[in-house]
């Protein structure tokens, strides 16, 4: 197993100019534009980590690692349309540097192109990896509209929202890690358990993400702490929160918009804190976590290997921005 | 072989209720609706008539008949969203009954169900499906971009005009009737000859369609005539006539959008006819017509089921509206 560093700066080089060459300029210049934005690149690490961890096929890999990632930045490019975001890693997005139709149609080519990289595999392989990227491809739209509709929902189910981050985030986590054991030859329960232990660690991470948003090291973080409570989103923390005697009070601070949310923040971080949310939200985070480590226990790997896994995903999960 | 209407009516039969059931709502009911506006279905029979020609085989052909349609309502979901437009076959289009984040979300699900499809084909199938279904996605992606990148230049290769159209419309017409050969197990010299066929036919009748919007017979065009002309855009007819004498003067007519376009559709179809583009475009359309006939020629067929194929083709063509 190699360094992390090693495995992206591997996919770094396979990536780069992909699509330099590519007509019409028009289509493939902003697909360049947001591959080269930058990012941890932990999705596609992950599909040749995987690889390697079942029998050393990271080489093998690549292509579905950029598969999985061309996919991840086409749902950006269209996610950040639909959220009407400026930026994106601290540059324009794809539909402000150009426009809307640009977003949309250079999207739907990178949803295209990806698929086209499995055709790169033998056919015994490549049915099963187009078949994990379509399911998980539409569970990431689904996901996607059921985001959207919790925005204008008074209610939403605690579970739904669970359903709803594992669709939109997790799932892809474990697609990653699957199509690096589907290359390397692991047999179906192996690939089951892989990918459930990236599905339970995804959804651990984004609850983490959220309670980061409220709780995280504002030195650390990038971005001012609170940003969800500004925009009134339903994060784990708030709809726990809601089932805690504040409700009413809750609910009125996310009906509101102040120009300086300040005041606003602090309430509402203290609500997370006396109605118990933000201990709650840490065990549902430390749940989620050890049902993943207990995924990785039923693989056959070596210990090292088992060992190598679990520190990538406490190195994850221990990150305090 | 059976009449058209059994196949489109099998067709149908097989398009209704898929989305009915399936959660969340506001991703698959427009999905649903767009899928139910009806159209003549021209592509998924081709794909029904193609595997019954090769080898009765047209009840195996329906998922890749579904994957077609889809993926033809999907670029219609998302064009419609870049050409602002209020209206599809008479109704309200997806972006406009309710909102371009629909229409862009509900649109990516329908790409990936339409390839989920192909699932249902053995291994062997499968690959040469999906394969030639993402290759034929990608070339609709790069002709939309072509069409809206001519929409701003002022001078258009007629070459890299037919190239937009060929991409933009005629290849998924030879994808139709290359996946009907494939599932019915013609060989590769068949697949590539009905795939010609299809795409040069596709390319005749895209030409026809810019002659049909001047020259069509009005009370049967079902829409008002020379809208091309009002919308300023660059046809066949306009690149052909702009190589005439009175090539500043139709540059000129198409810089202005008039509020009664009756007198500039009347000066530019005068130009049309005067300039000879009249006659050049059905050279044109006869041209791709014959070049089709002769690929169906070759394939090896009864010359019955051949002579089903070309008059297909010849009702294709012969249409005044």
């Amino acid at each position: 197993m190699k360094n992390i560093d090693v495995y992206k700066a591997k996919f770094l080089e396979n990536l780069e100019g992909r699509y330099t060459d590519k007509k019409p300029d028009n289509l493939y210049q902003p697909i360049e534009y947001i591959l080269n934005l930058g990012g941890k690149r932990i999705r596609p690490v992950l599909v040749l980590i995987s690889a390697d961890l079942f029998a050393d096929k990271s080489s093998e890999a690549i292509d579905a690692a950029l598969a999985i990632e061309i996919f991840h930045n086409f749902s950006l490019v269209h996610d950040d349309i639909m959220d009407a975001a400026p930026l994106r890693r601290g540059k324009a997005t794809v539909h402000e540097k150009w426009d809307i139709n640009t977003g949309i149609l250079s999207g739907d080519a990178m949803l295209i192109t990806a698929y086209q990289l499995f055709e790169n595999y033998p056919v015994e392989h490549f049915k099963p990896l187009a078949q994990l990227f379509s399911k998980t491809a539409l569970e990431v739209c689904e996901g996607q509209q059921y985001d959207i509709d919790f925005e204008t929902q008074t209610e939403v189910d605690i579970d739904a929202y669970i359903k709803m981050i594992e669709y939109k985030t997790a799932v892809l986590v474990g697609a990653a890690l699957k199509m690096g054991a589907i290359i390397a030859g692991a047999n179906q329960e192996q690939q089951t358990y892989i990918y459930e232990f990236g599905r339970l660690l995804g959804i651990a991470f984004q609850i983490k993400d959220d309670y980061l948003d409220v709780f995280g090291d504002e030195s650390e973080f990038g971005k001012q702490l609170g940003g969800d409570i500004i925009e009134n989103k339903k994060t784990y923390l708030y709809l726990k929160a809601l089932e805690g005697k504040q409700k009413e009070q809750l609910q009125h601070l996310f009906s509101v918009t102040p120009l300086d949310p300040s005041a606003k923040i602090k309430t509402v971080k203290h609500i997370y804190e006396a109605s118990g949310a933000a201990e709650a939200t840490l065990k549902e985070i430390e749940k989620y976590t050890l049902m993943a480590f207990e995924c990785l226990e039923k693989i056959e790997l070596s210990d090292d290997r088992k060992a190598y896994l679990k520190n990538f995903g406490l190195n994850l999960m221990n990150r305090t921005f």
